[in-house]
């Protein structure tokens, strides 16, 4: 695969604990930041419950429109976890027991503790690409642009190093912060001059309540370093004007 | 409105910064636990950046498809906050300002501070109904069944409140969890059984590692307490058989 400009990427989290409320979702965050810092730009989200037609259907959506989809849980032993299945009939192939993950987890297991429901994390697409687990052994898996990760965040972590050199990326997003001692509403005409002026940078401004002072962070992305340096020597200039104090944060 | 027995809901999340990975979205599980106790369902949730295209096509989307869509971000001061604009869009509306969000803003900020980035906030779909904000002054808004609110997550929390009486849930939505002192594999074949015997209710698995020790919470879901109770007692009744121990979580 030669580099592409811009590579874009869609997270597909697989869970009813996430729609529920009772989990936390922190794996679109560790994955967008992982995934940035190679190139690839999450452009969208989707959290839907254990449902294999739902699973199916927005994983098939997701992979026609992106160029990478990772899917978080789903990959575990219990009758929840109904990832592997749905992935492989989403691509209208066998779903079966993949010999490499069924050896691994053979192996990772003590003798005679390499159960029914263990066995089952051996089940996937058929020539799925194992993404290996060094963790907790069951290994995750990839098809074609689709990369099947467990929910479980640590675990999901350990499993990012072995990925490295299968995802290509573009140009890596850079990105530049400047926080300020001021509130939004100070700032919003100034920086909106400035976006209007570099409309392909991608400019954000967040409030901040830290250490009992308010502020705003802006955030100015873009792949290419001149175009943030512009941005940021344009707000320099109206913070200066206005008196505004950067501060760190 | 009378009572249905399901009501449903989308979360949409709006905001290059959860995209990026530099925000950790917790918006989701507050709502979500929050619509779950007056009885409505997320059953989808959606990031999307912070673009007018793409937002008022996914919230058409949405509100075609569920009985409410909670969209959070983009309703600040600055330049990258579109969410009123495009709700307005959206549904067809005028984007003008409002007058009651407009007295309550200029009420909220000392005389004279009430300037031109501050009064974007009162921006608004015309004769949208107003969702009173006791933390920051700026209210959020609701269009038939489109809510949106800030992204930051304090001010939302404080802003639920005063919407408890518009929401319109079915019934409330029980749950029960099983926390054990085993790995889910010993358990698997067994909660598949329950699972498959219970076919309406939902349960879930869920690894935990929680002081040094891993364990296993089963969650069992239903608007139906009685049909709990029948999960409850066959899945007690194989751990009982297994001599799994029950712990707190």
């Amino acid at each position: 695969m030669t580099q592409k400009a811009k590579v874009n990427a869609a997270i597909l989290i697989i869970g009813n604990e996430i729609l529920s409320g009772r989990t936390q979702d922190t794996n679109t965050s560790t994955l967008a930041t992982w995934l940035n810092s190679m190139g690839v730009k999450v452009e969208e989200v989707r959290v839907v419950p254990d449902d294999e037609k739902i699973i199916i259907k927005t994983l098939n959506l997701l992979r026609s429109s992106y160029d990478y989809v990772f899917t978080t849980g789903g990959i575990g032993p219990t009758h929840d976890d109904i990832t592997a299945q749905s992935v492989s009939k989403a691509f209208g192939i066998k779903y079966e027991i993949h010999k490499q993950a069924f050896k691994i987890l053979e192996a990772y297991y003590k003798p005679g503790e390499f159960n029914e429901g263990r066995q089952k994390m051996a089940w996937m697409p058929e020539n799925a690409n194992l993404i290996l687990n060094p963790t907790s052994g069951a290994p995750g898996f990839s098809v074609e642009n689709v990369f099947s990760l467990p929910g479980v965040p640590s675990i999901l972590k350990s499993m990012l190093g072995g990925l490295k050199n299968t995802i290509v990326g573009g140009e890596p997003i850079k990105s530049l912060t400047i926080s300020l001692r001021t509130v939004e509403s100070e700032i919003a005409n100034s920086l909106t001059k400035v976006q209007n002026d570099n409309q392909d940078v991608e400019i954000g401004s967040y409030p901040f309540f830290h250490a009992g002072k308010l502020g705003v962070s802006i955030v100015i992305r873009s792949e290419d370093q001149n175009k943030i340096d512009i941005c940021n020597s344009q707000i320099l200039k109206f913070i200066n004007k206005m008196k505004i104090e950067v501060v760190d944060r």
